[in-house]
């Protein structure tokens, strides 16, 4: 079971894997080619943990053929199931046991490296497993968040082989994410002052100035922000506010489908396919009433999804300050993704 | 001149570098190999600015041979000089002129790649350096901190060709750096609640776990963190408490320049010369009045070299939440460490 440490200085966590020690020789083994036998496929179900959730194909039974997005455990999860955990001390230092629940959403049942590559009507599926997973995650009362991302192109700290088989993760945990917390609080600093959603403003804002649109539709408005920490990042935000990702009507699944299509793949085609991010930023579970801020959360909080392509690196100055560099303005980079053709491939 | 941007969500600083937008496919470009002809050599001190500040043989002119190490401005400045900037606003957003000095510290006249390469007696040079530009520069009212800093083997975001002369960087800025903020903020309510300086209790618990310890000597202390973020991430304090660097007298620069040596060469004999981070965490200038917090740093902060080898990527996790997953207990990190053999080689 891995550990959660906490920071006696700032208070941040880190989760240190204690059950297997990483050895110094293994950060440097190259990461294993492309594999022959995909368990993500489909017609190897039997190869992964069982089916938790899917969008399946009428009659079809579970754990078989006949699926369109399903979510399973992971096999080698960054935060697990307890077993009779709790908070304690060493001298100044705090920790906990890593509970928690780590699950993958396979995106198709085709071997497909990029979420864009999927047809719109196959993207709606793969929305619908996050909505669903999302709210079911905040029925248990022992989590607090629930964190929906993709790591495309990209080895985490945890992981150390490469399938391409395109999928996201979704991890709930029992804690507040430090990044999480910063962001509900400026939001609702910002709200107390002007009684205004500062996401509503920046829309409001970046509708009218358009140097830095990206695409939009009916419901939904992407485009480069303002101070993007990363060159090329793009934000994708549902015009009327909402704080919670999960609540999403179904009717509005096919214009998210479109517009996240259309980004990721005007960045695969402008950048050469590199490796991103794609974080959902949403609300936390409100069955929790440890923090106060999360009382007026229905006014201040926007869910937006934030795609980070990687192409910098940080390194001692980021570190140091938390300031980043971003060598091409969001103006000029969305320009860039603009004029990319969007072609539609399926 | 680069232009800081504020997020208006959260409120960090971005540096986006408006004069030259960096295009797609420069990202892609490989970086140059190793330079024949190195700027940073004895005996080319004409290809690089004037030095500003240099440890040099008796009798010796400025910018020509006889130096050992040497601060010079930097050709490609993350922030420079102002030409007549201030902050101003642009709808909800902030922005200012990136207004600073960054300087580049070569630290040997010989071609080495890693600070522990040299002998102590030059390495106490280089710490005079740190030291005594550090210093200097806080004379410049318009200057509220200054990162001093080093990334070993790695590019950063603005840096595109790879010269492996060693040497550190030291960037002056206008603003104080998010991160600073919060530890000097965590480190005064600590001491407010406790009345001891956190860094301080963090050493005592440190030396009888002794758990985590690396290396120590008379003046200093090499640990482990008990919640690294990073895999062989060491920590290198003062066993006095102190909160500026630039007090440190010169009687202290031999302890430190043999602890910082041993540290860096273990890292780099036990992990096969990592890209890692060096970075200097020091209060801020104290003629500054604009935060109440800097009022009681005498006693509530503690300076300390930061080394973080970069053996992991931070992916889609890291950045949702600003939870690092570790995959080497810091236990495990500091036996190995502890048992690398230290050679001197000079």
């Amino acid at each position: 079971m891995p550990e959660l440490r906490r920071d006696p200085v700032v208070g941040y966590w880190t989760i240190i894997s204690t059950e297997r020690s990483r050895r110094p020789v293994e950060y440097h083994s190259s990461p294993v080619t492309e594999e022959r036998s995909c368990p993500f496929c489909e017609g190897r179900e039997s190869e992964t943990p069982n089916e938790i959730y899917a969008v399946r194909e009428p009659g079809t039974p579970p754990n078989g053929p006949g699926w369109r997005a399903r979510a399973i455990l992971s096999k080698m999860p960054i935060l697990a199931e307890p077993d009779g955990s709790d908070r304690f001390g060493r001298g100044i230092y705090d920790l906990m046991e890593g509970v928690g629940k780590h699950e993958i959403i396979v995106e198709s049942p085709r071997h497909r490296h990029s979420l864009d590559e999927l047809e719109v009507s196959e993207i709606e599926a793969v929305i619908q497993v996050y909505a669903e997973r999302l709210n079911e995650l905040g029925k248990d009362p022992r989590f607090i968040y629930a964190l929906l991302f993709k790591n495309h192109g990209l080895i985490s700290g945890s992981a150390r082989d490469v399938i391409r088989h395109t999928r996201s993760q979704l991890i709930a945990m029992p804690i507040t994410p430090k990044r999480l917390k910063e962001e509900l609080e400026s939001a609702r600093s910002y709200f107390e002052r002007r009684e205004r959603c500062v996401f509503c403003d920046i829309l409001r804002q970046e509708s009218q100035e358009a140097a830095r649109v990206v695409s939009e539709n009916k419901r939904f408005f992407a485009f480069c922000p303002f101070a993007s920490r990363s060159p090329f990042e793009v934000w994708i935000l549902p015009k009327m506010h909402c704080p919670d990702f999960g609540r999403l009507e179904a009717a509005a699944f096919a214009d998210l489908a479109l517009i996240l299509k259309q980004c990721l793949f005007k960045i695969r085609a402008l950048l050469q396919d590199p490796p991103y991010n794609m974080v959902l930023h949403t609300a936390p579970y409100r069955h929790s009433k440890k923090q106060g801020y999360w009382k007026t959360l229905e006014d201040d909080f926007h869910w937006y999804w934030q795609i980070t392509p990687r192409l910098t690196r940080d390194a001692g100055f980021e570190w140091g300050t938390g300031i980043y560099i971003n060598p091409t303005p969001p103006e000029d980079a969305a320009l860039l993704l603009r004029e990319t053709a969007y072609a539609t491939t399926a």
